[in-house]
């Protein structure tokens, strides 16, 4: 089963990239991408970013959900947060950072 | 803002299909949307299905994380179990019973 974490600090929150080796995953691997996923601080939001299904995302949003907030990122738009357990993000809110080197 | 959601009970879970009238939806819109989601019975799982984004995917699996297990439904595969609080139901397990009508 391949997927590697990659995870940049950038202050505010962590970004999370995820790639699949193959490209794919099925989900007969995912509870084991999900415990992979490295442990974040709790205190810091949490970007999670990368190629890969829907189910994927949602897992692992599940998994980092005691996060102060949580994004995915979308290609089009930015990070999108979903989540938020602070009122200094809303939900629906873009995160404008750039997050690409 | 235009998203609707379909119920129906399934027994062991309920499926939540959500269809965007415009086919689009805005992140600004994303906090509305989720608070327009209808409340779930706890004691069961939830299948989220429709054609929208991964943010909304996840933002809606949030907000049914105190049910039973969450799955998205992805169309290649089936429904994705991507949280659980139940022994009853794995994570990456796909459900298959038929969802269409």
């Amino acid at each position: 089963m391949g997927i590697r974490y990659n995870v940049k600090d950038f202050g505010e929150f962590i970004l999370l990239q995820f790639e699949l080796d193959s490209g794919v995953i099925d989900p007969s691997e995912l509870e084991e991408a999900v415990a992979k996923a490295p442990p974040l601080p709790g205190n810091k939001g949490v970007v999670i970013s990368g190629r890969g299904p829907i189910w994927l995302f949602a897992a692992l949003c599940h998994k980092y959900h005691p996060s102060q907030w949580v994004a995915t990122y979308d290609p089009r738009l930015g990070a999108v947060v979903v989540e938020t357990h602070t009122k200094k993000r809303r939900v629906g809110e873009v995160i404008s950072t750039t997050l690409q080197e």
